[in-house]
């Protein structure tokens, strides 16, 4: 049996350990919502606090030359590159995640079109637990083009081969689902959609920085993500696109603004797309928040990839453990795959009054968070989160448990 | 003829004059460019402490609900709404000015294409003078949609009568022009547009905050804009969106991302767009570049659009008016015209070394900007600008005509 005392030798031991002091972490709090919103760097407020005094206050509109604001995009993509293995020059940070991958798709799609062999593909594959707002990009693209182009949603990953076939044009999926932390091999799911023909647009949402990610090894064609999850990067905060090298020069899409073009400063009425990654730009970025994603990017360079997941499994690992052992007695359901290669950094179980037991964790310190239908999720950032914060919150999850501190009634938040 | 004592004096009785202090601008620089990027205002840097020392930092994930993100777009856009005539919840502060315009051209063409006696219009009809990223972002909705949609361009504003026709969908333009200063009459510009059965979308970016707008009163349909000017948001803060209550039932618009649902939060596969302007919404929005547009915003709700009208138009004639007599001698040509109601909040000039003399300005520390071909702008903002900064930049423009005082081979920067 594992005692808490095992936890802190474990802690003891952990190479990570000392990166926890980089961010600013509240007492009394078990963060474990990093998967939806990653703590704050300490060198998040120092940072901003030039961008806002010094380089906005100051020096004005020289910043955008003087301090490289107009190539913060291009920088902070090849800061990011090597956590998901992409190569220099083939990813910007920038928009959100929903704009690039209407990007992305637009483009893919494009790609297809343009293909003989290929063009006259209409379904876009993906799955019906796809985080919502992919699906919604997808829709919304699909319906506009007047192409006659449509979903097709799987209900689990294990329908996935019987669902991509010659009229399969895209397969859009998130590497790691948002709510069952089921983590997909990206290198087979690739080769599946090329051996039909199809293009694979990756969501890296809660992939970036919590799992390894080889997006060249992996024989994906695109790929988006998210730099406020487990890049630490700040609410909000702008996101990424992946276009490689042997993908640029067909790379088109429809939100052709001023920052995608070959020179935008030659104010020429004419869109030219840029040469390489700038062509996955659009407009102006909010400098502020962009520049903040440098902060996390920079603890992350700390450490590797090898590191940061052999200490999200074992987090995991112990997680599930103790859940399973101290809180047997209760109706929580695993969601997430027990077998290491199909998980991610986050834990799911169900609960019938999942949202309320939620809201007690949070109001006894241990932020998870909710999603429907009735799971509770625990995400683990191996950057700031210890073996005895896991053991911890499980002693609280198990009290609450026991006792039924809980309120079945309560209200839901906006944003849950 | 002005003197600096005259200046002076009006300086002393300039009911703007209290609200400089609001602002952070260096010594020693006189900042002719809010129309590029305002100035920063002194509560940004202790906004940006709260939002990531107190709200990122130390609420993490709660603050979502409890600072309000999740409803800072349309919190703002309530805030901005009277600054240029528009009603309560028709305006969202979101994404880029380029993304916005993309939503609106595509809701606008769609309105047109769902009425059948505008179903078959199929031109854009802009000028060749908007700025590069409209015409772009309308270049590359026209070439996806397979429609057949093409844009015509106008090389100046009297043309603008003869090239709406029966085959207009929309009229695209820029209320107050990025390189002349150019300021269209909106009512009886949209007045014409509608005679015809177009659709009108104007771009803000150079008027809100500079000039008085009444979209109501002007007859728009849709609007979009800029906040990082002068509304003094901040690098490259986020933009907005108006569209008005009657026409928000039928705007559809393809990016229709998580924060445009219905029920963002209830996770359902299918795209519902919200009621009313939240549909103009897509993803996740960069919160500490987004709060910081409060800043900007509270400093004109200390005064109004008519005051700042005043001022603006003061400055800008004097500028003009001294221009002309202190740098008589030199090949200096007046872009903006003089007609106050066709004349926005900034002045170019041309001069045929128009990129080296700027150069030499802002050596000086009078910062203005360049635009091809030959255009040296100045920008006014009344908030901030006096008008002893506007005899002094004169009379350092006047010294470096006089002496030559500048390297006609000066190294273009990347972004001018």
């Amino acid at each position: 049996m594992t005692t808490r005392n095992h936890c802190l030798e474990r802690d003891a031991q952990d190479p990570l350990a000392s990166l926890r002091d980089q961010f600013d972490l509240p007492a009394g709090v078990i963060y474990l919502d990093g998967n939806s919103l990653g703590a704050r760097p300490k060198a998040a407020l120092t940072r901003a606090q030039q961008v806002i005094a010094q380089e906005w206050g100051h020096d004005l509109i020289r910043s955008w030359n003087a301090a490289g604001w107009f190539e913060l995009p291009r920088r902070l993509g090849n800061l990011l590159a090597p956590l998901i293995g992409a190569a220099e020059d083939e990813v910007v940070v920038t928009d959100t995640t929903s704009v690039n991958l209407f990007k992305a798709l637009a483009a893919a799609l494009q790609m297809q079109a343009d293909e003989p062999a290929s063009a006259g593909r209409r379904v876009i594959v993906t799955e019906r637990s796809n985080f919502p707002t992919d699906i919604y990009m997808a829709q919304g693209l699909a319906g506009w083009l007047d192409r006659g182009y449509t979903l097709r949603l799987i209900d689990s990953p294990e329908e996935l081969p019987g669902a991509i076939d010659a009229d399969t044009a895209i397969v859009m999926l998130t590497h790691v689902n948002y709510r069952s932390g089921y983590q997909y091999d990206m290198a087979a799911t690739s080769a599946l959609a090329h051996d039909h023909g199809a293009l694979i647009v990756w969501d890296l949402a809660h992939s970036a920085g919590a799992v390894p990610v080889d997006l060249h090894a992996g024989g994906a064609d695109l790929a988006v993500g998210c730099t406020y999850k487990y890049l630490n990067g700040g609410p909000g905060a702008p996101a990424f696109i992946w276009v490689p090298k042997r993908h640029q020069p067909q790379f088109r899409q429809p939100l052709s603004g001023w920052w995608g073009h070959a020179a935008p400063f030659a104010m020429a009425p004419d869109f030219r797309p840029a040469d390489g990654i700038a062509r996955a730009l659009c407009g102006t970025q909010p400098i502020v928040s962009l520049a903040l994603v440098e902060c996390g990017l920079n603890v992350h360079h700390q450490t590797s990839m090898q590191a940061i997941r052999a200490k999200s499994l074992a987090l995991t690992d112990l997680f599930i453990e103790l859940v399973e052992q101290r809180c047997a007695a209760h109706p929580l359901g695993l969601v997430t795959p027990r077998a290491h290669a199909q998980r991610g950094s986050h834990v799911s179980f169900t609960h019938p009054h999942g949202y309320a037991v939620m809201q007690a964790l949070i109001a006894r310190g241990v932020i998870g968070d909710y999603r429907e239908p009735a799971i509770m999720r625990f995400g683990f950032t191996p950057l700031y989160t210890s073996h005895t914060d896991v053991w911890d919150a499980v002693e609280i999850l198990r009290d609450i448990l026991d006792r039924q501190d809980y309120n079945i009634d309560a209200k839901r938040d906006a944003v849950t």
